[in-house]
């Protein structure tokens, strides 16, 4: 019996999933938010059913002791020795970290010198993974970065059109995130349209809060839309990915804005909120567009915009593409932006979106194409956390 | 006999071309270089041949009286009084000119409220158009603006992902700019091509030391790769067009830079300047390509990714074209980018490129693809002046 948990730690949050592999059947997940209060919150999935409990918690040792506490309590696990393997989510691995990784000590000092490069991602990563190393001393772990999977990106997509003397001396280039989803389900993809995924060409979006897009071909990212940080891109929920730079220096300058507050406009006051008005989340703006509410409207057309021209540059430089994935929240759920995007894109290349399985298809697996596309249109829910688990199990040798 | 002059102000040089209008001759042409120094320089075409002058020409007023008095000293016209119209390139109409214009007093002073958009360009083309009024008191006169062709575009194009106060209180949104040369190649594209211009679906490439790639939809704009300022978009001889815009800031403070030097490194440094460290010159990019030296590859490999990932949007948005226009310095001359870039293009939109006819093919009208390509590239060299000298005899209703 192996069982794998998987971790993703932010610096006030801990999510976990506990899997049994290699059957990858899911024992239970949860989540400990609040982190470092008196009303922290910990949640986890008992038999079916969410087990909630608010409590002091000062920090991340204190919550991964609890989580563990609670797995021999309801007899998820019956001994933590059962847990052979950790496998936590990394943020950014910069340009040392090409795959997944068991982490050492060395491992450990090489992700700590990227923390320039993620400051609020990276040190949480860490503070996750000190936290199970104290309360599981016998456990094996990796890393599993969001940034590895496009570290297949050829220069011309991952330089800028900067001095190069910032990718040589700071490391700025194009980095990506999002990599275990779009990984995941470009493979699942492949799988699914049962072609050899050396074969295929797919353009995966994943479309949530945060959203990115990625060229994948042959199960290789060659392109994506996030770039040094994640505010690059599509819009998304606050973020307003890519801009004209000027844009950046002119704001500053007319309102007198320091450089924390012009990231804080771009990164948290942006996308669907700063354009609607009416809020970051894409349920509300799909409520408004249904209502004709005129921000929610112009909100929907720009986000359309911005995605249908990055699926066509990535299916340029792909040369065609085989198949496009909707995966993230939105990707999954926002069956309206998934009939728009689709139907923007059926004269250029062909795409028919079979509308009566779109408007009835959440968070499931499924065609949403009709036959006679050119481009078969998938729903694939991402799994990040499994993706994590067989990495980790794969690492650790078990 | 009318004749018109066409006006590209900057703000140290005069560049003109007079016209023989509807018949649309060119009488002569020129520059005036280095306006305010003693060694400033007049140039002027006499039958064909270049006339060269070194001497003090403190401003813009003494500039035109110099080359007035050329054009009836070298008998080009017989009287001034013959030149009718003087149209004037104006930068950035912002969201009030969507046309060209006569100029009226309303019309100066809604241009200059527009300063804050162009703070270089604009009061050049107000001084040019100033010291032509001073000396032609009797002339005509017309602005033509850059900006003017894009504001058919669409708000998901224009409208950027940031707070929406932005752009009802500043006018911040993505204006465009080259839309005098976008606007002729496209007309000339159609007819080359001998279909309606309402029936075309046309990408134009205007590739020069600046660089902007137009998606036009029946003759109208309905996006292009400027922005707010000329700085967004694809890579150009010294601007980095489009990147995360977290760059601008983190380069602000890792390097203690103040606004206008960090404008400065993304409008002087970066683009081929940046990546290759050799040149601005696509000239020198393109002689190092060829001897194999890596910066000028790598440098050629990026312009390439960007301009394919352009057109590829395009393709998407306008639902699929019917031709590519090359046009630009860059456009018109460097048959190494043209060619790379058709055949990245080959695979995704079937454009077969006739090799044979593009290397040998600079600066004049011609079909560089083959007969079975899936959409004509054409080469068609830009002609801003001639598209002043129509507006403006149009305008002036003589």
């Amino acid at each position: 019996m192996t069982k794998i948990i998987s971790v993703n730690a932010g610096s006030s949050s801990l999510k976990f999933q506990l899997f049994e592999m290699p059957e990858e059947t899911v024992l239970t997940s949860g989540i400990v938010e609040k982190i470092g209060f008196e009303d922290a919150i910990f949640t986890i999935k008992v038999n079916g059913e969410k087990v909630k409990k608010v409590l002091p918690i000062p920090d991340h040792t204190k919550a991964v002791s609890l989580l563990l506490e609670a797995l021999v309590e309801y007899k998820i696990v019956e001994s933590l020795d059962e847990i052979k393997g950790a496998g936590h989510r990394a943020v950014h691995g910069g340009e040392i970290f090409k795959e997944s990784v068991p982490v050492t000590d060395e491992v450990v000092e090489q992700f700590s010198s990227l923390n320039e490069l993620a400051p609020l991602h990276n040190p949480a990563g860490l503070i996750g993974y000190n936290a199970f190393k104290e309360n599981l001393p016998h456990c094996k772990h990796a890393f599993v970065f969001d940034t590895a999977f496009h570290q297949t990106m050829p220069q011309e997509s991952y330089i800028y059109a900067l001095p190069i003397r910032y990718y040589n001396d700071y490391k700025i280039r194009r980095y990506g995130f999002h990599g275990t989803s779009h990984k995941y389900v470009s493979q699942r993809c492949a799988e699914l349209m049962e072609k050899p995924l050396e074969d295929t060409k797919i353009i995966t979006c994943h479309l949530g809060n945060g959203a990115s897009i990625t060229a994948v071909d042959g199960g290789k990212s060659i392109n994506t839309s996030m770039g040094f940080t994640p505010l690059a891109g599509v819009m998304m929920g606050t973020r307003c990915g890519d801009i004209d730079p000027a844009i950046v220096t002119y704001i500053m300058k007319k309102e007198g804005l320091s450089i924390e507050e012009v990231n804080d406009v771009m990164n948290k006051q942006s996308g669907m909120l700063g354009v609607s008005g009416i809020s970051s989340d894409a349920r509300d703006i799909e409520d408004g567009f249904k209502e004709g509410n005129p921000a929610a409207i112009l909100t929907t057309e720009v986000y359309v915009n911005r995605v249908i021209n990055t699926v066509g540059g990535y299916y340029a430089q792909l040369g065609g593409a085989d198949a496009i994935v909707f995966t993230g929240g939105i990707g999954e759920n926002d069956t309206n932006i998934r009939k728009l995007i689709c139907n923007r894109l059926k004269d250029a290349f062909g795409i028919v979106l079979d509308e009566e399985i779109n408007s009835c298809s959440r968070g499931k697996e499924i065609l949403l194409s009709k036959p006679e596309s050119k481009i078969q249109v998938w729903l694939i829910p991402t799994n990040e956390e499994l993706m994590i688990a067989r990495d980790t199990y794969r690492l650790i040798g078990e």
